[in-house]
């Protein structure tokens, strides 16, 4: 019972510790605060990282992506996150997994990091950033909830200035979003010099539009954009694709 | 034996006379000169149009897409082409067609055409750009197809200026092209007003990159983009997939 109480330690009320599948590793949950989704899941397997290095995943949440990217690479890896519940989350999970060699946890604004930092010191960037625009949105969540999913605390464009700031010319951003954005996406990379260069949709199925899209941009990089196949959630039996089961529950450390 | 030799009266050395598919139309090529592609069918089909008024075609070469947007529409249709030899061979299909009431071809440069029209006139521009810079690249093809693929008579940025300058305010424009150069587009296209509402991919295999994406944009839009299903030209057997055998032998009218 000793390993029980000792999570149970680590936990605030409505939390849980959940299993993230593919690794052996866990994660602390909550529904009323944040669970992360698997549009985390994707970046953390479709970003090009580094093997060695500092990554910065900002908009971290709860953690989920340091917490994947440290099964595929060496890097020292930071995250940094907004919401102090939040943030306290991610730290609590890194320590569960005794992951403190390997990953820190910022509580802060991202807009000010580059003051702490230093420009172009990541050579890796990735985000899961807000979706959701400020401009007549009808936000019925919970405070938490609404800074993990509207731009209350950033903007699209303040997300991506601060990728730019904080990433080394040639490095690597990596983001995950809703493809309506693509042409803000897009006209924003460009003037903040992050060209795209790698982008899969995500189709929920085969014969529906894209409902996620995830790019890979490179500081200063040659304009010339790869466009992956789509990745297609559901088969016409209502099962996960193959390369979906793979993702959450194979073994399989490569990029998508 | 009539309508043969009237027909073949219509034809130079190297062309010869091939049916649209789907259509009761036929088309004069020349594999010496132009031939239009799969590209140039998916457009017509994917381009939203308007019922009636004025739409025009840039970069029209042997007139492919105005004869087959013509079956799609009641709109008067004007092609421009800066090859003579390519505007003669589209001016007889037309003739062929007896479609000379619906579609006006043009021999000119589709930069000055403004100047002859006048700015916002037109309820729809599609085009087929060339599709390769002229940096670097080896071309090894004769002057026709030379200018037909590479930037030789116009830039990309030629040629989304000048859909800006023809098309009407919320007016829509048609394009295709290699996703390499998505960066570029959906960049100009932002600086010159045109905010893409529909992209669609096209990939020869499911599991394969793109190797086409089709963009329409409204002039003055919303910026909101809709990130239509992929569409895959060849199955597992190496057989049309049906939507593709819809498009070239099917019968609907209706957008892709």
């Amino acid at each position: 019972m000793e390993p029980m109480n000792k999570e149970n330690g680590l936990l605030e009320p409505s939390e849980r510790i959940d299993d993230l599948l593919t690794h052996d590793l866990r994660i602390i949950q909550s529904d009323e605060v944040f669970s992360f989704s698997m549009d985390a899941v994707l970046l953390a397997r479709f970003a090009g990282i580094p093997s060695k290095g500092k990554i910065m995943d900002l908009c971290t949440g709860n953690g989920v992506i340091p917490l994947l990217l440290s099964t595929r690479t060496k890097a020292q890896i930071e995250g940094i996150e907004i919401q102090p519940r939040l943030a306290g989350m991610a730290k609590r999970s890194v320590i569960m997994n005794e992951l403190q060699e390997k990953i820190m946890i910022r509580e802060g604004d991202l807009r000010e990091l580059y003051k702490e930092t230093g420009y172009g010191v990541y050579d890796a960037v990735t985000v899961n950033p807000p979706y959701m625009p400020l401009n007549g949105s009808d936000i019925k969540l919970n405070r938490h909830q609404a800074i993990a999913r509207h731009e209350i605390s950033c903007t699209l464009e303040e997300v991506i200035e601060s990728c730019y700031r904080l990433v080394k010319p040639g490095g690597k951003i990596n983001m995950v979003h809703k493809p309506q954005r693509l042409g803000d996406i897009m006209a924003l990379m460009r003037q903040y010099r992050l060209e795209p260069k790698r982008l899969r949709f995500v189709h929920p199925r085969a014969h529906l539009e894209a409902n996620m899209v995830l790019i890979e941009a490179i500081r200063d990089g040659k304009p010339e954009v790869r466009l992956l196949p789509p990745l297609i959630v559901y088969d016409d039996n209502n099962r996960y694709c193959p390369e979906i089961m793979k993702i959450y529950y194979g073994s399989e450390e490569g990029e998508v």
